[in-house]
């Protein structure tokens, strides 16, 4: 076995504060634009299969039981205990929580306490924005409490992250001119309503640049397309500037991100997601990373969202992964067992330690 | 062991009539815009191995005999005798046929004698339009009876299969309108001497629309680009509409096609070809799509035409892939027996058995 | 365990003349646009340490010693005889040598004295033009010896390279006209210093055609993406000339290369770099360029540049990885014993030695 100090995991989310019922549970486990297609079920998928495996006996049950069953154990024990249990059986020591997505979620502190760990703010760009564009009057009051707002965030956060930048990045990947950036917000803020969300190409764009000045690191989304074209020209024109980009949810793209964390000093690449989502064959695609990635420039997350099981799941599926890969190339002496212990630490908590700025 | 039901075949082609030369033979190994290059054969191809793996044994050879020595055991026999020996080799119990490629090929019930199994056919969407086009006077009578054509053929067909209409929809995805067609049509017509294929983008893209709308599955051949670019917004137009997408020839963006399968419920991962013409790697490419393709929306296929061995081969490579994939995972505790059983049953024949119709 | 011949090398390049300190050592082990980041290491990498594990125990060294000890070594050995024991060490009979990189590197008679080996020079395209431009006066002139110096090149070289043709044969595959090259030759020429590098896409363009026209194998630096985009249509146009295109640096879309492979009569593609970079993962990448590729239109290759360490890794990784996947299929019964000796004999060294009409 490798073995790894508690996790930091650098991108995940609230969990929800309801009961759950079976319908909601499994809705949390696809993906997908819309609901599972007649005669099928988001159980019936990688995440829904590890779901079983690892946390039924966290919860007392058998693993693989049915879904009804777990559920019903899970409500039970109720929705306090239930993630209490879940979340103290990661070896996850400190949250990085993306603060920006909608739902009844638990924030930072709420979470940090469940799982017995740490926990720091990410604030998503685009939300911080259509919060700012709800209390400001006209466009050079949102334009100038934007960029306050972006630098006061930068105070209390660890990172920001933006969703939807890697969209507008991928047109233009230079700063919109002022101009450009007064014409975009006038005609946003035109059309809004309250609770819009903030879709425009050249603002997003605007957000990004701000968020780059501050010099706190940057996770972008990558999208499900070939990270290379989206953002490398933007990787290019930002090296060198002294803010880091971590590139997240890059599956089935995720060699040409480890490929762009090779080829940037500045750029570093995200390894969760894929895991969850692929459950059995996480092992593979934690060495399909490892090919390209420089050891250094390496981080896990577990992308959780909703579901103390999916932080779960993200944490085995990470530990079990190592494992295997470098556990299997100590023993056909590809690797040595001190460097694969090392590596081990940087991805499990190092590196994000260093990026982060954690103590 | 994972143990399967007999196959639905959900994508294949039939058999040629006449006895094969080791030339004619060996051109159906490969796959490309050419013969093959000096000093090579078709027959050092993933494909060529799998075929002189599997199939001697099936006409009383040793598996991997020189393919002069099985061409002539093959003509021994006869194409009838030999045909027969190997299609009711395959455990295939459903063959879905497009019958719209050229060539002297045994139609489905022909195919069905043979392999003592059932066939239903998939109507090629382009080769219809051009039948309608050598028999229609005018731009009128064309566009008429093309809609009354496609709308005959679903009466009895199980499906039907665009091999060009992912060219056009990658440009748009909507239907073109009225003015569009009726002008593409009229250039088409123009030009057109009898036997031309139809390639125009517009009709392209009107054709598809016309069989969606007739509410039987659809099978796009998605070229060799990522699925996400050329069908990514098309299957977003078609979301909600009742006609499901079935996504073929994904090999080497696999891996994407399966991701839009958990992303849409009306689209489904087609497994096939590239099973066949990865050989060796079989399992490996299985493994990929079920990384991200819920199992309920993955459909096998041997994709087999001309040769009796491809589909042999198909079938083969899909359950022994099964077995090592599946089995593997219940192995190792990933998954349970009873889900692995299950899965195996739905991909094997149950999704298609739902997604078709099938009694 | 698989046998090969002595390998034939299809693309490096010589080794530095000079001593080496530990920062320029790393550095030949990153391929990125910039140093390090902070608080990380190149050696943290595939490479670094399958350069550990392999070029240590031929310097007298344990496997995976610390990086300083094995160049406090390197450097009591001195240069060249670091470089003849490695070079001797690789199993590699004949070196095709790229010679348009920068830097103090050894020639091929150079590189073929300290191997014991033999060694031909690839002529890289862009260098040639360059040096043309620095002798030429006017456009007529440098036009004219450009033509007179590829044809030159030709007869003494077994290839050319291409690094920056793929950039511009991705705008437009065929030919530029007269006027086209004529005018881009003037704009470049005028704004041109001594020592600047072509990057002009005509010009690019117009070269990769001068060398088509010589009929020697033409190597094409493909990119970082897809390169059915970058030299899809590029393939299509000089299909039927009687040149042949060795695709080079596929990762990670060396399934896509391999797919032009098998679709081109005279497309190829290579091996190596791949493995040198993804170390650990040699045998998996391998086996996934063997999904696609027809076996007679695969090459081994280095792509070693700067540090024989980097011909060690490569033909070592090559060689474990061949028995690996081929003794591995040949276990399972996939593959029989002797088509896969000759398999390996053909990629080793056999395909590459009718490419390239060696004797």
């Amino acid at each position: 076995m490798i073995e790894t100090p508690p996790l930091v995991d650098q991108c995940c989310h609230g969990v929800l504060r309801t009961e759950l019922g079976l319908g909601t549970f499994e809705a949390h486990l696809g993906r997908g634009e819309g609901p599972p297609a007649p005669g099928t079920t988001f159980f019936d998928t990688q995440t829904g299969f590890a779901v079983r495996r690892w946390c039924p006996p966290l919860l007392g049950l058998e693993p693989h039981c049915q879904p009804a069953r777990y559920l019903a154990r899970r409500r039970e024990l109720g929705v306090v205990e239930a993630g209490r249990r879940l979340l103290r059986a990661t070896g996850i020591g400190t949250y990085l929580v993306d603060t920006g997505v909608p739902g009844d979620l638990t924030g930072p502190p709420e979470l940090a306490a469940a799982g017995a760990a740490e926990a720091h703010e990410i604030v998503r760009l685009e939300l911080l924005a259509e919060q700012v564009a709800d209390t400001s009057g006209t466009v050079e009051t949102f334009l100038a409490n934007l960029a306050e707002c972006v630098h006061g965030a930068a105070a209390g956060a660890v990172a920001f992250a933006s969703v939807g930048g890697a969209h507008g990045l991928a047109l233009a990947p230079e700063p919109p001119d002022a101009g450009e950036v007064r014409g975009a917000a006038a005609r946003w803020l035109a059309g809004r309503r309250v609770g819009d969300r903030l879709t425009h190409p050249v603002l997003l764009r605007h957000l990004v640049w701000i968020a780059v000045a501050s010099g706190l690191p940057l996770q972008l989304h990558a999208g499900t397309g070939d990270p290379q074209r989206y953002v490398g020209e933007f990787a290019r024109a930002t090296a060198g500037l002294g803010t880091d980009l971590v590139l997240l949810h890059g599956y089935p793209y995720h060699r040409q991100a480890a490929y762009l964390a090779g080829a940037f000093p500045h750029v570093y690449a995200d390894l969760g997601p894929a895991l969850v989502r692929t459950g059995a064959r996480a092992a593979t695609l934690l060495a399909e990373v490892l090919e390209l990635a420089p050891f250094g420039k390496l981080l896990f997350s577990s992308g959780a969202h909703g579901l103390p099981e999916l932080h779960v799941v993200g944490a085995q599926l990470f530990r079990e992964a190592l494992g295997r890969v470098l556990g299997g190339w100590v023993a056909e002496g590809a690797w040595s067992r001190s460097d694969a212990d090392r590596v081990a630490g940087l991805i499990a908590s190092g590196n994000a330690r260093r990026v982060y700025g954690l103590p």
